[in-house]
């Protein structure tokens, strides 16, 4: 019998260090047992092989929370998404906790059940509907006994505060994140404002997850944490980012660059941009460190290794991996030898290979695009006009 | 009890298209499981349950190769690896062609064993030695009864000659592969002439695998294609290119850039190039098509979806991948909907997100750079000549 | 006799669109006649013909005021240029004054006597000693009567608002330009606070010049207007910018950018550009549209013929331009007949030909990066910090 | 009366460096008196103060060479050009050798009548008519007692062996100049054959311009003289290339470029650029170095910088230009002053402002292109054979 772990809030109150894992969906779609387009989780019950390898992965490359593999899995969702599953929505959810559980069991990881935005919500149902939505889910969590919730990706803060208060009757310690960046919600609520009402909902830890670069979420939860100090509230801070250089999106995320989401392997992040998220977050006061889409084992154990120092040990797969490149030292080419160091990784500017594409893309719809001057074309006045008949549920009312 | 399957050379000499599997090294590296730098499969041994997964996911993606994850576990690099392994070196070759054997009865895959060069040629062992050498990691395959044998990343056609001399003495259909370019070997000899040599030696099918993204690695085999009926004789031919863009690396391939091998992910062909890799490779006469360092399932996916016309058939992980991104034909933002076309995709240039960063590398090391007047600095006599002294075996006489 | 031409007031009054010139001091750089690191203009003493031909170019290419190339004739400035010149401070500030007189008088164009920022300023000089040398190019303006003035490249709000206090004593029409963006000049007084002090202090007409690219500038000329117009005042405005993009330059505009001055080339404006300047420039309600560094003739000649519907005719040299590139419907080639329409050229996105060089630099200096999060490492409170000691005034108290 | 100067093979037979001009057409198209398309030089008789200037500031930048801006100034080029011009085809051609003879006689020197290919050999004209088109600005050459005569601009060996034929009766000295890369000219003849056509006609001068940048047309060069060389001839060599970057273009140059002719800013070549070249130039042995389109004054000065160590001396434009930058090291910023040495100029990167453009374009056209992988769509053997209908002039039989 394995003894008893310290839960995520005695971690987080201790100042620890806690990382997160890494994307399931985008990691699965590539290995082939998730769809892009619906991104719903049945594999959890259709092949929990895979599942739980990826699982056994994070937790190798240094992961402190499993996570259900439980995005997308509410009822309405599920029964959304064209073709007809094999499972139902509980029987997915149930298997997602198993292998969570499984997995964590193997070491120093909690489990974490995790709900997501509904489609309930953005088709107008009411408060209620999106509750009883959510509590199905919850349902399984409590059943299946998670250490804690996670309540993640809510582009709108009023869905998010939902699923909050329902989460907060299960007595776990609730995270709570939007996929927002510095300038807020789809209704324009600032990342400060989101997170105050989160608190004040009950969220332990809030933050951002998804939808962004990590120095994009990194500012945009500075700008959180500023704005619950500013309340005079308290709270632990955790971040998810993507791990795709986003320079170019609009307030709406990746999701808007015309790369999105078959094309965006020349903004994959490398290990050493890694490096730079984990210290940049570090920094900043974030104490619960993962990834989102696009993360994969290697780039959890670079946050990992980066945070060594703080942490006082190395993720165990470590054991196969050279520290800033050492392991080049063997190599039997002087010129790659060479490569053996920090600095040779911390300056690199990776060339693309792809002397005929560009380094930035003009984001899709009605996105209000910023900074670049090239880029004025699309008026901000008429695109956040647009923003709100479209995407704020306002319309519903 | 399976049917007998048909072997390689049956369902080659029927014009059949045989997929091969993808980069095992690369993948399990980023994964947790290989060392970069020593590059060693003994997670064969160690971490059985990531390899067979990794099979399971390439069979599931249309592989109907499982070649043993025996890349570099010759004794000799074995021993070189810098720390020590639990495993021996027939331990791990052992359980490379347990693995392999498993998951190729699960599915419509033939198991290939597989060796490379040596460290003992490049350090200018003799023939004899050299051949010794393999002949150890051959016993396995013989002992395990593989399908048949791959003889592939090799620089050096001489010793390339020799592993199929060895591999030969096993009556199992030889398969031989270099990591060359249209410049050929390390020697200086051509692709046709390497590929008649070979021929000769006695592999019935000839092509090369890494070191050169999949439209080079096309062009290279070929002109082996022209070698080989040019000299009169008959051959089967394959590909297994990286799945890296390389447009600028010089004779020696990817090893050579500045970005090797932890930079490389803005080079990163998406599923779309894949499309048009295997339809370039088909249209040369190319029918045993794979991938080498870099394939992820998704890219043998799309080989297999592009050639499904051909082969009549989709592969098991099809399933959750619409065609040319018809899963997104449920998106609920119209303007991703407006992406699930085949033009849109093909079309695409997609963007870095990296505008501090070129699209272009200069290589290291004494490579001959070609075709760009910006990089005519380094001049090309003077390349070779140093090539000759450093890379050439011929300076071990 | 030619008969009197209305002047700049009347015209702004009337609503006309006025015609700036270009950058005379980079393209007489180019053309060997003005030194970079000095910049002074001597050569309107020592190659005469050389000025008049530039001034020539511009009002062929539409230009309505020929601007004195006096930037940088102050005697503090002409003293502090390293190697001794052969004509006075007035010698070389009385050609340019008969240069630009004397092209005026060929065509529908006003001469405007400039004036420019000084080392005694940022040497802490006190007011009355700038204004003092500022004066004694004032005098040869009034000795040859210019028909305006303008006091423009000021980097400091303080130094401008003394420059037009000086100027005012003229009677003349005055306009005042900063060389400052969106984000203020360098004490971080906003361009709407800025532009309020030139107008109280005397200026008829204000903006930007210099510095930022062109979009840039509209921006930060918009930000004036709003400015002048919220106090409740009234004024012209006018916009004269680099024909560089610089979308990654820090508040202290291109000085800044590694390429600064002499690798600017791929960042140079094309004509299809200035279209899109000029209409923009135009919408935002500015009437004196013109170029700063890097404009050459053809250039101009964009922004006149963009505009030669409002204007109701074409320049003259547009004799030598075919509208959107109609000339080349009598190319030999086929696809390059093709290219003769507006739609080609408004949607080209220009290759730079340069694969190993990125599309965006890190400025040096303490500059203030904003926009993207990967060059979020040089935080923004240092870098504010750092300017104030350095390049604010306020240190010389 | 000045003394009597060299001529142009007592200078090359003495192994001195002689500096060509540059590109009189895309320079006077940016100012205003060329008009793109058509290409016609009338404004030799139309606007004489704009092209005598151009003359004198690449006299002042170093060139030895007052090239008469005649080229496509042949009759039949002029009656083409869609608008009627107000004088003859003789009235052009006198007025540009009396302009280059007059800018000459300001320095040292030589005034070399051109002549280029000519509308009447495309449309399949005799050998005798085309020779006749050419021998009438031959006439006009001969009267204006020019010192040497250049043929050059010729896409097709075959009319510019008829050129040097018509130009060998005046008994001047010639060089003839093809507009062709390495791939040959339009019927594939090599350029190591066409040199030695074209010396066999009696060209004592062969080399390339236009088309092609710096680094190919030296390239191309090479092997002409390689071809010369072999053939147990004799010549000296010449080479006036664009100042564009093409790394991406097809045999037939940069008129294939989708950027050409008004979207090419983001290729034009730096001063160290030039550096670069003139040092490969002479390197390769050719004495007689210039440019063509795109080089500008100061373009043509960096050659004479570099090349002053072997000539002894700086062109007198320099007296406007520190060494490789050394002007800027009385810049007030310190960060600017750093950019005053050479090593900073010769590594720079430079940047170009353009995240959304690529770094290379696909030629248009039945372009051949080579070397990139991604490029290889374009199949050679259709292209070849598609240009071989509609360019060689072996259509007309």
């Amino acid at each position: 019998m394995a003894p008893v772990k310290k839960g995520i809030l005695e971690r987080l109150d201790a100042g620890e260090v806690v990382i997160g894992d890494g994307g399931f969906v985008f990691a699965l779609e590539k290995r082939g047992y998730v769809k892009a387009g619906p991104w719903t989780p049945e594999a959890a019950a259709e092949h929990p092989e895979a599942v739980r390898q990826l699982h056994r992965e994070f937790l190798r490359a240094g992961s402190n929370v499993m996570q259900t593999f439980t995005f997308y899995a509410s009822d309405d969702k599920l029964e959304n998404r064209g073709n007809k599953l094999s499972f139902t929505g509980a029987q997915i959810n149930e298997a997602a906790c198993d292998l969570a559980r499984e997995v964590a069991n193997e070491g120093d990881a909690l489990v974490a059940g995790g709900v997501c935005q509904t489609p309930s919500y953005l088709s107008c149902k009411s408060e209620t509907e999106v509750k009883a939505i959510l509590k199905k889910q919850l349902d399984v969590f409590v059943k299946k006994d998670v250490d804690f919730l996670i309540a993640e990706y809510f582009e709108h803060v009023e869905e998010a505060v939902w699923a909050v208060e329902v989460l907060k009757e299960t007595g776990k310690p609730i995270a709570a994140c939007l996929c927002i960046g510095p300038d807020g919600d789809m209704h324009g609520v600032s990342p400060g404002d989101c997170a105050v009402r989160l608190v004040k909902a009950g969220a332990q830890i809030v933050g951002i997850n998804c939808h962004f670069d990590p120095m994009t979420c990194v500012k945009a939860v500075k700008m959180m944490k500023e704005g619950v100090e500013k309340a005079g509230l308290k709270a632990h801070y955790m971040v998810q980012p993507l791990a795709y250089h986003t320079p170019d999106c609009s307030c709406q995320g990746f999701i808007d660059l015309p790369e999105f989401p078959f094309g965006l392997e020349p903004r994959i992040l490398s290990r050493w941009d890694m490096h730079a998220y984990a210290r940049e977050a570090y920094n900043t006061g974030i104490r619960f460190i993962g990834g989102c889409c696009g993360f994969e084992p290697y780039h959890i154990r670079a946050v990992a290794e980066e945070l060594a120092p703080e942490r006082g040990f190395l993720p165990e797969a470590s054991e196969k991996h050279g520290n800033w490149g050492a392991g080049l030292e063997m190599h039997t080419k002087p010129w790659v030898r060479a490569r053996a160091r920090r600095d040779y990784w911390e300056n690199l500017k990776p060339a693309s290979g792809r002397p005929q594409c560009p380094s930035m893309s003009v984001p899709d719809g009605w996105g209000v695009t910023k900074g670049h001057s090239d880029l004025m074309q699309q008026t901000e006045a008429t695109s956040k006009d647009q923003l709100k008949q479209l995407f704020d549920r306002s319309k519903c009312h």
